[in-house]
């Protein structure tokens, strides 16, 4: 019997926890489910053999270190920050470990220390960044094999709406943290193209956007991410001449969150004044000039330069921005109450389903003619505990830690999934969920 | 005989020391001047019998104290981060203090300290702050007194270039710290207008100015600072209902300084690829999207909406965005490297003159008619080292220290020149010296 503790049983564990249930008889695993509610892990276990819950404090250091201690392999869920304490006693015990976070300073740091005592820390095993590696890896290596020079690589992730769900003029709701979906973009932005370094700053990373476009599911806008080139020495792409990383959304979406910028209403490093007794309209009003008579509509209509009949000006005024309704925070930054107002319109409904969409477009020549391989994802989530988000997040590392247990994965130290021997069999596997990335190749005209 | 320890003997002390030792004879002061290059401090007292150059090394404990201890007055003009050190020595022997700079936060907990010991620690009485504190509140005072209800207040200053020495499109030159200017209005902006908060994100400080008229020197434009309010409850304007802090420039300047905020290029958060060998021309090229054959400063046009020929085209191009020139700045910021572009072509020549200018607007209702009162100051300097900037910094300083010295000032403390027994004798006496504030009264109609 082989140990595995997964740490975290919130909503992206769903999948993740399926999987491994499901394979614990026949692989014979005993599965542990720590969470910081024993309910929780216990509703997610569902009595099964195999499996137990157990309370997990990651605060309690011998409570911590104890289950550690028993496991195989550890898997964490936990937000971000917490990875690293759990990491560090998963060193000091010797045991292998998985999150599909990015990899931190921190866990970096540990990198000759991990690679010494033998074992892998996997980070960065899930959706974006996960699969985004994985099958962007796989057309890289293939590329490479056939001696092809890899000219230019653009990928773009969205986590979006179901079109089956999809009812507001945003075509958007928040499947993600909608703080992060607030604040994105903040601290601008830098990319390559065609060999020039290019950088947008933060207000007007919405206004430089790519039309893009996914068989079966249309038209997509993607705005361009903080560090395009974070992964260009990970991909061995020291050479490339083009290198974007961005987000996707449909079309119309960025025209009108570029109008919030524009405000101010994304702003996070500064309080406003009387929050508390403030209305949405008060709000919108704030960022505005002051005219006796006219309504705070016409006003922004005026000042941002579009029509009050336009599809922006619909989307706004659907948000409600121009409405009576009460703020309601008490010393809020401007990011927190359009957050508040968002949230209102664009949460999820228990009946909602989310999308999780991919593209990725590697350009290259071959015998003197311009050629480009775009490779694309849509996922469908199944319900709202069964997300598109937690099957994307979760199938991939829970493979992975079937891989790490079969002794399927060679390499040790502080790793991401960019090595063949890792997304060869996780992609694989992938696609009997129906994650399948449908790729094509395409003559590029000038 | 009284001593008083200047310390900092840089460009802006000159007119100070200047007054001191023509005051010191008939006062019977001896002054030292300190300073961390001996040299300096010789060259400002000019073999004066009343002073004396001493070296003075703020970071040398002993030295500072020796200093400190044998003075009954000490000013400091070392730059502001540096006062809070020379403060608590000052409180430590009793001994009263001056600064031109802002009171920050470390200086205003010692408040109660400086109060008990009877001393006063006079701050921000050189000109912005300084001349402003103490010319508003002359009318806010003289207003109060005939129980007139002040409705609105906006002032604003400019540190620019005299008519005379002005000899380029931009109609500015560094008078004061280039970083500062540089990096200006970053954070936003927030003021009050007609009983609204009013909020300006950085990306929009430039293009929402307001036009301004100074008798004799034309037509300014006037940007928000970032807080117009800091003086709000100091003033006693607790329930005024629009108060707005300004920069004053010469008009067209906001609006070329404008396309620099859009493109990108007073950005300090980060550092761009291969600055070293980069041009100017890269520069800006770098913040445009890539086009294969065009021509940077075609793309910066169409980019930014303007027109080929514009004045504000002429000012970029002026400026040198699209030369050749070699930046020469490795792991520079967008900032840093604007900064040194700026440098080359508005820096201060010897024979340049700078000019201070100030405008306060008050707005009342009186016998029902709205009326507003005006008070304006421009002052020219005379020469590089007796410079407007030194005149108008370095004066009060000055007169206040003389006050000071003769027992005329009753009030102790953490100090600004707020009251009535600072600043009507400091004012009177910068008559003499030509820093008038000229005042009108006029109609306003709505």
């Amino acid at each position: 019997m082989k140990n595995i503790l997964i740490i975290g049983a919130g909503r992206s564990s769903s999948y993740l926890i399926k999987y491994l249930l499901n394979h614990a008889a026949k692989e014979q695993w005993k599965i542990k489910v720590g969470d910081i509610s024993l309910e929780n892990a216990k509703q997610k276990i569902a009595n099964h053999p195999n499996a137990e819950a157990v309370l997990f404090d990651s605060n309690n250091q011998a409570l911590r270190e104890a289950s550690i201690q028993q496991a195989d392999l550890i898997i964490s869920m936990l937000p971000a920050h917490m990875h690293v304490t759990i990491a560090k006693d998963c060193l000091k015990f010797k045991k292998n470990f998985i999150t599909a976070s990015y990899v931190s300073k921190e866990m970096q740091e540990m990198q000759a220390e991990v690679k010494n005592a033998g074992i892998i820390f996997l980070n960065e095993i899930g959706v974006d960044p996960g699969i985004d590696h994985m099958s962007a890896m796989k057309i890289i290596d293939e590329l490479r094999d056939k001696e092809i020079q890899l000219e230019g690589f653009e990928t773009f992730t969205g986590g979006l709406i179901a079109p089956k769900s999809d009812d507001n003029p945003w075509h958007y709701k928040f499947t993600w943290n909608p703080r992060n979906v607030v604040l994105a973009g903040q601290g601008g932005v830098k990319f390559l193209h065609q060999g020039e370094y290019k950088y947008i700053p933060y207000h007007k990373v919405f206004s430089r956007i790519e039309i893009l476009h996914v068989d079966e599911y249309g038209e997509f806008e993607g705005y361009a991410n903080r560090d395009s080139l974070k992964y260009r020495e990970l991909y061995g792409l020291q050479n490339i001449k083009t290198m974007y990383r961005g987000t996707l959304r449909k079309p119309g979406f960025c025209k009108a969150w570029d109008i919030l910028v524009q405000l101010g209403m994304t702003d996070d490093s500064f309080v406003m004044e009387n929050t508390e007794h403030m209305t949405y309209k008060d709000f919108t009003n704030s960022f505005l000039i002051y005219r006796k008579n006219d309504s705070v509509d016409l006003k922004l209509a005026y000042h941002c330069g579009i029509r009050l009949d336009s599809p922006t000006m619909e989307r706004l005024r659907w948000l409600g921005i121009f409405d009576d309704t009460n703020v309601g925070i008490p010393n809020a930054t401007p990011a927190q109450i359009l957050q508040r107002i968002m949230e209102q319109k664009l949460g999820l409904k228990p009946e909602d389903h989310d999308m999780i969409v991919m593209l990725h477009k590697f350009d290259f020549t071959l015998n003197g003619k311009r050629k480009q391989i775009q490779s694309s994802l849509c996922v469908e989530g199944d319900d709202p505990v069964y997300t598109a988000m937690a099957k994307t997040v979760g199938l991939p590392v829970a493979i992975a830690a079937k891989l790490i247990l079969q002794n399927q994965i060679s390499i040790k130290g502080v790793v991401i999934p960019i090595h063949k021997e890792i997304y060869e069999p996780v992609l694989k596997e992938l696609e009997n969920f129906g994650i399948h990335l449908k790729e094509k190749e395409i003559d590029v005209n000038e």
